[in-house]
């Protein structure tokens, strides 16, 4: 019976955002959507409007040039739902969760827990609506000054509304295509205002809105902080500081970023760094990166940002619990330890298993997209990380792609977004009875 | 106190790989092991030495034109030794490993069973051997009437054993770089009789001996078969079916290899499919190959073959264990299944991490390389691949790298060797007591 509800709340999930994706495109097919006259093909919009729901960010059109205003309200709208509709969604499965090993552990406590615990979700939700419209607001006035200058007072309001939206709920979408298609913030290199307001927006939206519940109730108090908060703090430190040194002493030390200076330097060594972990903004041509610098990408991308937040990927717990659950086996101790704490073996479980699942669906889609176009199997591969990690980053290929290589990157945005939910959902529904309980054998691995 | 002794082994079974290579390695450095005047330096000696003990074959020189035939004939030596020496080795600490779960479910019976297993460990090391000559004989002798018919008796006699020899232990040294350099079989594309020994001769020696003796014990009673077997053969298969249909319908369908007649171009396609899971020969040029079909043979090479044989990789049981893993995770069922018998957690955690690892490592050692020498990124994977996978394979590189990209590959080839034998002791050597057992507190992943 309980198996059942589950399972069905995973369907109504699904259904949710498919439900907004759709009702985005058709509004998005509407012709007041576009500039230009007629309106856009459904699968234009089908693209887009996924695109967006799951904040990926990939484009087959500049937002700016080929949208009009109500469609980038449109855009921005399908943005914010997307985004907080997951962080939503996963917070109280988060909770439930804890509510399942609470009635596991004391059954005989199960009703006074489940009522704190719904209190719980409702107190988080009211907490998370706040915060992100606070967070949002604050980055949006930091921005406003230098878009004013740039676009004149309300093109200027509404740039700034739109960039602070999209890079907190980590879609990468811009407008600043006005300038040159698809240039993203390439123009704004040199301008610290827009890079740190921009990289702090994507990585507080990164992180999580526990880690944030945290952060607000233990302050600086670090030992009282969850071993998860722990953990994603930990890890975004090293995936944001390990890149930003590879660009800095590598990649933009070659002859032909010479006329880059310091100051743009350092800042587009961190803003390349923090946006491959799904915010999909780029303030440097990626087609002149090295190939070394491409696959980094690809690794950060593939990475993404940390559980409950508007990040994909296979999120930086996973990364963790797989590097302890190997150190654990590599020093042949019996428990996987993270700060302290037992870390599950269905947790190593579930980690491995997304690890896969993400492989095989990026290799895969990267290999067929490349078979079928005839396009070099790194931009293909950086295209489907893109994709599944909904990042928004791409060489330049996504335009030029056929029907069936589109069709796989809106499977691969979807499932990016919902996909790691079955899983959350397995880790806290009741398991299958076992009708029959087979006998273990050993085999050898590795 | 038996945590010290298994730790010991472990340094012995390291220690003997690393003085046979050392030997080897100043075997070779003998003016008489080259056929110019002077000797090899140490370094390309080391190189050498270490990729037939690991039974890698990534050469820095032409085997047939650079070493005299003692050198040839040391290389062949090697390639025994260290097919053989790490079978045996992980064959033992698989029975030995037999023995320690015996050991833990039936205290009381421990003396008989360990006696039963010494035994068994003996009679297994008989089996290998005489199993090894027949199959090797058998092979030279297969393949003696063409290469006596293109190089005479005496020659033809010499090629025969060696290329059975080093197709058995899947290490990819050949010696018909005479008719031009590096060219491995491709010169033998089209004959049937070449290409099928030496592809039998690979997946003999590349699922394993325990199959070899489950095949030998109950001949076609699948049912009776050890689970890991039917895992082994059932893998084995479709990663040689799988590819070989890739190649065919794909890859071999270009016009750059219409000159390709059908059966050759079904040799072919087989041929591919079976080399790159650690034996590391080629009927075609490989870099007239697509990106995509670099990438399937990337695959493939970390892949690798079967566990208890001459095969490197992450061995075919690991990638079973994974699927079934996730399949399990998916289904939501409480426990891991593979042919009606359960999978310990244990077992999944070590499948993880051997995953991991050679991604890490792999991918570390790639980057490194295209950094350090401009190369493109696909040909260092490939290279990286070839190496920790104990393949081979080379898209013509290796002789172009440098010293530390040389180092690389040489520890790669070590560790792709010896080091997944750390986790099979991992797997039997009892763990380390816990002084602190910390409390578990959950993490989300995915
Ligand atoms: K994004
Ligand atoms: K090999």
């Amino acid at each position: 019976m309980r198996k059942k509800r589950h399972f069905t709340s995973f369907q109504i999930i699904s259904l949710g955002f498919f439900i907004v994706i759709l009702t985005g495109s058709l509004l998005l097919m509407l012709p007041v959507s576009t500039n230009g006259p007629g309106g856009a093909s459904f699968w234009d919009s089908l693209f887009t409007a996924t695109s967006a729901v799951c904040v990926t960010g990939l484009m087959l059109h500049d937002t700016a040039q080929y949208w009009s205003y109500f469609g980038q309200f449109v855009i921005m709208i399908l943005i914010q739902i997307g985004g907080m509709g997951v962080v939503t969604v996963s917070i109280a499965i988060a909770m439930l969760s804890g509510r399942k090993i609470g009635l596991m552990q004391r059954s005989t406590m199960c009703e006074a827990i489940s009522a704190h615990h719904v209190g719980g979700i409702v107190r988080m939700t009211g907490f998370i609506l706040r915060t992100t419209i606070i967070i949002e607001l604050t980055g949006a006035a930091a921005m406003f000054p230098v878009f004013c200058r740039d676009f004149g007072a309300v093109k200027g309001l509404w740039y700034s509304l739109f960039h602070a939206v999209s890079a907190f709920c980590n879609a990468g979408f811009d407008l600043l295509g006005v300038r040159s298609e698809f240039s993203s913030l390439t123009t704004y290199a040199d301008n610290p205002v827009i890079n740190i307001t921009i990289m702090t927006l994507i990585v507080t939206g990164g992180i999580g809105f526990l880690t944030w519940d945290d952060i607000k109730t233990h302050k600086i108090h670090l030992k009282k902080y969850r071993m998860q908060s722990k953990v994603i703090l930990t890890v975004t430190s090293l995936l944001i500081l390990l890149p930003a040194l590879y660009f800095y002493f590598v990649e933009f030390s070659a002859d032909k970023w010479s006329g880059m200076s310091v100051s743009e330097r350092i800042l587009g060594s961190f803003f390349q760094s923090v946006t491959p972990r799904t915010a999909g903004f780029n303030t440097v041509d990626l087609t002149m990166l090295s190939e070394a610098g491409v696959f980094i990408m690809i690794i950060l991308m593939i990475t993404g940002g940390s559980p409950g937040s508007t990040a994909g990927g296979i999120k930086t717990t996973t990364i963790a619990v797989l590097f302890s659950s190997a150190f654990s086996v590599f020093r042949r101790k019996g428990e996987t330890n993270c700060f302290h704490r037992r870390i599950s073996d269905d947790t190593i479980n579930h980690a491995a298993t997304i690890l896969l699942m993400y492989l095989v669906l990026f290799l895969t889609g990267g290999i067929a997209i490349s078979c079928m176009e005839g396009i070099p199997i790194l931009d293909c591969l950086f295209e489907t990380a893109s994709a599944i990690g909904t990042v928004g980053l791409t060489l330049g290929i996504t335009t030029e792609l056929g029907f069936a290589s589109r069709l796989i990157l809106i499977v691969l945005m979807f499932w990016g977004r919902v996909g790691g939910l079955t899983l959350v959902f397995a880790a806290i529904s009741g398991k299958h009875p076992d009708f029959a309980k087979f006998p273990m054998e050993k085999i050898t691995v590795g």
